[in-house]
């Protein structure tokens, strides 16, 4: 015994005896009454000071583990209980007990069911921000400032809503687009995915229906499927969704809602031009249905002149859900995104948030917070829309001299869309890559009516200019093949 | 004009002069074509240097609000899309468009209709952790440590499961527990709540029906009924839930699953024994019945033995599904949970986990995770241990001392239970009490049959000890009156 204790680097030398010798008792390895060996003797045994056994000898008292005889020595105790051995173990088949929404979550899960990078692959999949771009030493101040000035409020519990300084930080952001605020109100949720869901979970409705783009999304598609509503796709131009479609798809039925990506639209990276954005407004107000837009990559442009969101254009009508989100942009890895939107609305989506998940990390707000505060956000987006311009450029060059498309769209942001001739298959396409360990998103799992297979979906943040052109030619040349 | 405008603190100059020009050209005030003034004229209007209007002017430039001629000056540009004017503005009405789960997750929404304190008022309705003991230096080096190994993975995309190193920390955790984690898998979430609700939203099904103690934490109770869940409520003696009822209730109907409070019970404060617990096991398993285990507050032991999770006490069995947090011990505001469970369970809760919110905050995981490896939580629990014991001794004194009871349950934990003599109402008490600026939670809200009108929740981790002293004895006081 004793012989398997291995201290680690860094953590408290107390703590990681004191969590041994506690495994050993709870684990019955030290049984109750057993005489447990002097502090000399364990010191010697664990090759740590004596001092520090009876620390934690006299904190596995406290805690009850362990009872001292004086002059003789401690003993382990008898827990209180020892349940684990006499209660009944008994192995239940939890996945009969799964409803439909569990096993759906999971066959429409991509990170189960995509396309997963070996080590070394050359890999197109991601639209995450890279990260070697992101200010470190700006979060970390961030953080730090925001500390010193309310630590102890951050670490308590916060609201549902939000927290306010963001929440009011948000609203004048969204101001300065031109938004008008009268009559709405903020809620902050964990990114745009949470938003999204909350949205949908106080919509939804049996037989319920939605119009999108198509493509569009997967994420919003996998959850607008989760909430049990059908899915009307129309299909996208070179300048945004195809507003004759559309008007025709508006009269055939009634729709609870529509779902737009105006801007960096997923996948394809169009930009919806001004005029159509105008006249879709005016199509959706002649059939009065609300639209939630996804304010996706809106910061993300490279050239051209400023365009507002949709919720923007309404004015003071209340038909716009917006649901914006720093992530792509800024970082992934603080949750935080928000739904704007009439007042009453959020004031019933403030209720569901609460009842999943009481509010949105502190931390994480009060850091976006600061760090925007701080004006960093106009500083980043300077060197982050340079670099990623530079790389959407070397994309759209490397596509255009290699890949054997039909159609390549993408006014910007993180990636590219690739349309092939009718009949070519992407997914073909990809197995044969992949051996040669190149991989990118085949566009099928984008489209809403099992359409798509001649498509894919490029994304460039995270590769290097190198392995962008390495790739794309390799992507190239096994198309060029398999259409010969 | 330029005379609203109106710098403040410590936020970048350039950025607020910006933002300011950028609000004048989205709202029309300057409109296209028309000349800016000159960068020394507007650095005198607003008081600010010329060489910031200069770079404010460049980058408006660059974002596209504003041209310039050479050698006459620096003009407003027509934006892509004056959409606001021209769109169609209409209203509609949201509420008559909201589902059955909005409506009711609103109204049983507490933070919206139970009891607000006014400033100055006693307030015992809280029980979270007192933010004066948070050690704020532990959580900023636990911040800056981990930055410092892995700043750019934690700002980036994290995966649903959580954040590996403390995925392990927190198995460890429960191995120490005394936990079989064979066949077990752990999810994390945003703390209790979020847990709970995954796991709810996986298991509901039409008419399903759920059995736990009464009175119970009335967040999980609101969830319950979100889902759709028949709730049968089973009352409670000294040591925990009436065994003989339960057996009752179980020979009666079938039930999906039972949700139990085995540690300071919320309302309650009873730690259920370890007989119980063990008998408890056995029910459940000659019933064949899951149970969802509520880990709340386990780590606030004030004296005693250990009492293991009846996860624990379920062995190599795959029956219980374990929802644990540091919310009420730790900090809040950290949205951090866990559920401990079957690893067929946890594959498909990820699943539905990553459709609602992608993943946890990393940056809140990584906090803990480095809080907890650096050996601050042993220490922290001593403090606050130590602290809360002393008060809740405290107001177990004061409660003997007035307030005229029938019984009084706490064994530990952040508050107190008190049970008025039948026909007694604390909701009359209450409206007497606030009045003198004393407020509590009348224990109605606790019970799944309408119960408890006679009873109370006493929460006194965030109120002084003057303000306790004072508090029970008007409490007391008052209820005396009422009863003569």
């Amino acid at each position: 015994m004793f012989k398997d204790f291995k201290l680690i680097d860094e953590r408290p030398v107390a703590i990681q005896v004191k969590d041994y010798m506690k495994r050993l008792i709870i684990k019955g390895a030290l049984q109750a009454g057993q005489k447990l060996p002097s502090t000399r003797e364990l010191g010697g045994l664990l090759k740590v000071s004596r001092n520090t056994v009876m620390a934690v000898y006299a904190d596995l008292e406290a805690d009850g583990f362990v009872y001292v005889l004086q002059g003789k020595g401690s003993y382990v105790a008898a827990l209180a209980d020892n349940a684990s051995a006499a209660a009944p173990s008994w192995q239940m088949d939890w996945t009969a007990r799964l409803n439909g929404n569990a096993r759906l979550a999971e066959e429409l899960d991509l990170m189960k069911h995509g396309i997963r990078a070996d080590r070394g692959t050359i890999s197109f999949t991601s639209i995450a921000p890279d990260e070697k771009l992101f200010d470190l030493d700006n979060v970390k101040r961030a953080f730090l400032d925001r500390m010193s000035v309310e630590g102890n409020v951050l670490l308590n519990y916060g609201y549902a809503k939000g927290y306010k300084p963001l929440m009011d930080y948000l609203l004048r952001y969204m101001d300065h687009k031109g938004v008008d605020l009268k009559g709405k109100d903020i809620l902050i949720t964990n990114g745009f995915t949470e938003g999204f869901d909350i949205v949908l979970s106080a919509l939804s409705r049996p037989g319920g229906s939605v119009i999108c783009e198509n493509p569009t999304h997967h994420t919003a598609l996998k959850n607008l499927k989760l909430h049990g509503f059908d899915i009307t796709g129309i299909a996208m131009e070179r300048d945004g969704i195809h507003l004759g479609e559309l008007e025709q798809a508006l009269a055939q039925r009634a729709y609870d809602c529509a779902y737009f990506v105006p801007s960096y639209h997923n996948p394809t990276g169009i930009v919806m031009s001004p005029e159509k954005r105008l006249a879709l407004m005016k199509l959706m107000e002649r059939y009065q249905i609300p639209i939630i837009e996804d304010g996706f990559n809106e910061e993300l442009r490279y050239s051209g002149s400023h365009v507002s969101p949709l919720i923007a254009a309404a004015g003071q009508g209340n038909n716009v859900v917006y649901i914006g989100s720093f992530s792509k942009v800024l970082f992934p890895g603080l949750r935080v995104g928000w739904v704007l939107a009439d007042r009453e609305l959020i004031y019933y989506l403030e209720s569901v948030k609460r009842a999943r998940s009481i509010h949105t990390s502190t931390l994480d707000q009060s850091i976006l917070y600061q760090y925007l505060y701080n004006g960093n956000l106009e500083k980043y987006l300077k060197k982050a829309r340079a670099e990623y311009k530079r790389k959407y450029e070397w994309t759209m060059h490397c596509c255009r001299e290699h890949i054997p498309y039909t159609s390549l769209s993408g006014d910007g942001g993180l990636h590219l869309f690739v349309t092939f001739p009718e009949g070519f298959s992407t997914r073909e396409l990809l197995d044969a890559c992949r051996k040669q360990g190149v991989i990118f998103t085949p566009g099928d799992i984008f489209f809403t009516d099992g359409g798509g297979q001649n498509t894919m979906r490029i994304g460039f943040s995270r590769v290097s200019d190198e392995d962008i052109g390495r790739g794309i030619r390799m992507i190239g040349g096994t198309a060029k093949q398999m259409m010969s």
